[in-house]
């Protein structure tokens, strides 16, 4: 019960600091904080919270990150279903926060997108669904198989909450142009929810894309990591 | 008396840093640093000075974490008072040297705010009284948690600046457009006594909200964190 | 095998993550990362890899790095060709797949310069063939000097990702302008082929100042660090 | 000898990463990297030197940080001068390097201020010599406050270089707009004697301000340090 209540808390934090940048602070006028501020916001969640509760949780925040790890065999089966369970709670609530603190401002409007995530006409930059796709697959390969070499035995202890958080920092620098960056089902499902309408039709891609990509960055992982070479 | 003058240097730091960078560069023209520039100072004072001082008081430099860590049982109560004490003194005079060097270039106006905290029509992006309380609450909650869990045994050990610090930052990366960010009354007042008028009869608010928050936070760490579950 | 394919992924990673940021994010409108996170994304690919498979292959991803690294007595001469050869195809797939993506979105025209690195005329801010010389020669030099200081044996243990990889972030938010930084081969070659035309005719440039420069850099070091002074 | 090469290898660094940064690309059009690009710059000369030279010299690259470690009892008098020379030396030859590279591009002019810091009329900001008397020793008396804190025997071993460095990005994102920041009298030497003339007659205050700050720090730091208490 303890991780779960880590998990919820945790992707809580992920989806109230990285969509809450981006809605409050990224455009504000002269002073805004950019993409850039923004992909570093979701990353400093990640690597807060991996120091706060690594210890408790393992620190998923992620249900993609759930599955990868399960794949790669670090993380049992049984408890993959009520860890994205929690990480899909703490992602809503924090939807919720996010919503009572930015409507506490004239002119806001949750159609506007609230954060969420898109493809086509709905993706920041305009990108097509191929682009979308591919770019999450490959993204959220790429964190899984950072993920799974940074807290290998063989890593320097201690550090792997610094490479997993910048990671995350790194993924949006290069992606939020293309889906506003997803990666991580929970996140998308967490804004989507008070978006409705394409949001809600849009968020299949953002369960798909980042979990065959996390497979895929396991079974890499796996094959470049094993130690009989 | 050690612990007092670290307390008192590393909260001048603080507000010195923090307030100066917002004060004298975030506009700067053309190549001001904006928000992002501001929230990074901001978590950069708490990160220097965690491996400063750490060792000598614990890097609180905030009334809001000596009263959290009370409440989660790191901190005893006898110290409370003269910490807060030393943090509010060196938070002031801070605001004293910030005032002279700001002071020190033409069209400098304290009026305009002089990075103090607000709500409703002193917010900087309108935020209501509501919106700034949620805000500034679940805020220092966060931290709260981040720093009890990064100082935890069972967290690598030599880590907790860089968490605790980056925190900091990313609370400003998303809230500062809603009350110019809090989330310390020691930071708060040290600004507020030079610009009066408003930012002093608002001032009650960065103080019961960053506390409250505070208490929380710890309340929840130690629910996640007991370790017989 | 496992080496050289970690080597593939980690070039392949480098390029999709600094080329991407720079071609699908760096001038996004309003909100764009700008040079500065261009400049991030490239420093956190090397620090993100370099603890997923620094204990793997030793996370070179740079033909100039590996030669620097066996002219500095750490790495040997038989495996440096298939280290090249594994960079220099990771970074040709990016090229593919980031080419892919930036497609995605109507107005894509990778003649305007798909992240190639260039001199003269296709120098960013217009610097001369021998202003970009020395400034690759001697940015390769001090990443190198780097490099095999921080993973010296009485270096910190653990930390050498950080420095080397905050080093290529500091080596492009000085030298972007110049020659829209390369430092690494492998990485100017990835895009490149791409590009055709100028780009595969400014590339010698890019093959030699960073190895002349990663020499240079490895003689330096052993003649500073050299402990019977 | 090593240590002198090492002192002028590393101050070389400081000045041609920090003002080159600040010459080549803070104001390049729509994507420049802003003060905070620069303050960036400044503070991963000093993290990436630290690691790479700090077993070799201590990584000062700065007289009055040599001049504050001595007055905190870190540093023998005796190789005060031969250190001083050994960072001025490169400070300078780092001016000649970034002459050589900037001068590459069209519109170059030397005498648009080459990154020297000033006051008055010559201060980024316009501020007065009280102000920047003020900050560059307030700024300074930090930064050494900091240095020697982060190196005592009990603050966590090996993350020092981090928040040393760290601490000059917070320097700059402050203090940038006063006097383009010094606290180091061989950065400030290193490209004022390109400019001359009030680069020059301006260069009094940026060793005297910086030295008489690092002597304070080192005071303070013994005084809440002392562990008799």
């Amino acid at each position: 019960m303890k991780q779960y209540g880590a998990e919820f808390l945790g992707t809580f934090w992920l989806v109230l600091g990285g969509c809450g940048s981006a809605v409050l602070a990224a455009a504000f006028p002269n002073v805004g904080i950019g993409l850039h501020g923004v992909a570093l916001a979701f990353g400093l969640t990640v690597l807060t919270m991996a120091y706060a509760i690594g210890h408790i949780s393992g620190c998923h925040l992620n249900p993609a990150v759930s599955v990868g790890l399960w794949a790669g065999g670090r993380f049992p089966a049984n408890k993959l279903l009520p860890y994205i369970v929690a990480q899909v709670l703490g992602a809503i609530v924090a939807g919720g926060v996010l919503y009572v603190i930015a409507s506490g401002a004239a002119g806001f409007d949750v159609s506007k997108g609230f954060a969420s995530n898109g493809y086509g006409a709905h993706s920041p930059g305009g990108y097509s669904l191929m682009a979308a796709l591919v770019c999450e697959i490959v993204m959220t390969m790429f964190f899984l198989l950072i993920i799974l070499g940074a807290t290998d035995k063989r890593a320097p202890t201690g550090f792997a909450p610094i490479p997993i958080g910048l990671a995350l920092t790194l993924i949006h620098l290069i992606s939020i142009p293309v889906t506003n960056t997803s990666v991580n089902p929970a996140r998308s499902t967490g804004v989507a929810v008070f978006v409705g309408d394409w949001a809600i039709s849009q968020l299949w891609l953002f369960w798909l894309a980042p979990i065959v990509g996390a497979v895929l960055g396991a079974m890499t992982y796996k094959f470049i990591a094993s130690e009989e070479s």
